[in-house]
């Protein structure tokens, strides 16, 4: 099993990459970052604790990290209209049982990159703000990680949140820009993927027809996100973002990759993730352009509700 | 399963006890902290690592701790004539593939027990600097913390490492005197009950005969630690010193407690642990004075080669 941390601000398409992360079992997670962005950071941890329980796999530490971006204070506010005002589509779950770890995000993620020296896959699934604590904390971690897969961007096409950028990116730009110039081998799983692989109505039916506990809980909070997905951008479904960086971080053919110099605007279009051309201080990072949207769905699916194991 | 963090410094019978721990399959072990001691703490990690890997435990994390006592330079050399020049009885063992965690012992400690509240009991193996170190860091911990139990001190026998001092309160007993005196839930293993329950040439013979990978090394090891007992204290075996802690965590019953007023010499006797009435300042400790040598040993012997299954 690949070890893996993975780093969330719990909202629902992040609950989705966990089921999925803990259902595949092809990941061994050593923890659970969280940061602000679709929701604080009191309330992704929060949120991830209540995931965990509902999964049965509370023994994952959860680890609260930075509650604002690095250097301002908060550009982008929460994403109620998209998560719902709790975060999980407004699915109520009972108060956690379990607690949230009490040392910093950043010193866990070092912890955990020294050692198991180039074992570990960090996923963002949020803004890079703790990564890129940890990296100015230690940057012998930009050697000492296997690989770091990014849910963020939007290289060749739209943004969302704005129309020239992406959420997780202009969530903390600085952050962002700052771990891509930074040497870490890194692979952008950003909307010229994620958009491509949708999850639908019909999706969800299957859920609520298998009537599980696990199956109607990923059936509930996913329905508030597709209404917005259909209502507001006119998808036939929602982007499965989060759950296609796990995807990445599972099997790297789910996508194909170029690697390109890209930078992050912090002038006047914040947050826009552009190509630019070989310059002195650019890393070349891998940007997922194409994906097989249905060989990562039919495995989507097929794990985070069944298991490896039909 | 029982919650544990065991603190080590080993050492021959640190290594029997984390075997026990592990094979009794009773506690679920979130981590091992290790301290200066019978080796350095950079040998009891070393060692701690090498017995993980031995014993196929090596996802369990490993915390180095304390290189000295809390307020002194060192009172006590390492004990290599008892558990020879590595602490393993000098049974070579290769280089550690795994790495021992690099956030600090106390932290580690204490983001445990705040994070399982009322769940975790803590196992003392050796002095008592790095939980003494923790609850100086933050006194919720007694409360936090379910029990403790400590091997150490002499409260009505003679010591070992001096003739009215146990060696792992002499080893730092400044810290030892904190802990007592602090309010912290503790059970005191010492030589009381300890040397009631010796390891014999006739069972490490089992252990050969069993002939595992597994049973050979505690075999090995257990030779050396044997031969400076009967040689030096004309014992008939080795005292099972850190595996009756990690019994007594494991089963209450194993001894007989009583709750004592048990301070620690910090003048002419330095390292005493003797009792005294109740006073200002003192807290209540459950003192180990009778031990079912026959059941605990039992249980020992079944569980560090067979685990639970057979």
């Amino acid at each position: 099993m690949k070890k893996v941390i993975i780093d969330v601000d719990t909202g629902i398409d992040d609950a989705l990459a966990i089921a999925y992360a803990i259902r595949s079992e092809a990941l061994d997670i050593l923890g659970i970052t969280t940061c602000f962005g679709n929701v604080s950071v009191e309330e992704a941890t929060r949120n991830t604790l209540q995931v965990l329980e509902v999964l049965q796999a509370a023994d994952i530490p959860v680890v609260p990290g930075y509650a604002k971006p690095l250097e301002r204070d908060h550009l982008k506010g929460k994403a109620l209209h998209v998560h719902g005002e709790n975060g999980l589509g407004n699915v109520e779950l009972p108060v956690p049982e379990s607690r949230a770890r009490t040392i910093a995000a950043e010193d866990f993620i070092l912890d955990n990159l020294r050692s198991f020296p180039k074992q570990v896959t960090y996923i963002a699934l949020g803004s890079l703000t703790n990564l890129a604590a940890a990296i100015q904390k230690d940057p012998a971690i930009i050697e000492l990680v296997d690989k770091v897969v990014v849910m963020g961007g939007a290289v060749r096409v739209p943004g969302n949140v704005k129309p020239h950028a992406e959420a997780n990116i202009y969530t903390d730009p600085e952050a962002a820009d700052f771990v891509f110039q930074s040497g870490i081998p890194l692979t952008l799983v950003g909307l010229d993927v994620t958009l491509k692989t949708l999850l639908t109505p019909e999706d969800v039916k299957v859920w609520e027809e298998l009537d599980t506990p696990h199956s109607r809980f990923l059936a509930d909070i996913s329905k508030f996100y597709i209404d917005f997905y259909m209502r507001e951008n006119g998808l036939a479904g929602c982007g499965l973002h989060d759950p296609l960086a796990v995807g990445v971080a599972i099997d790297q053919e789910f996508v194909k990759t170029e690697p390109l110099y890209v930078r992050v605007d912090l002038g006047e279009e914040i947050g826009k993730t552009y190509e630019v051309g070989r310059g002195e201080e650019q890393s070349l990072i891998d940007v997922a352009l194409e994906v097989d949207a249905e060989k990562f769905k039919d495995h989507f699916m097929q794990m985070i509700v069944h298991g490896p194991g039909v």
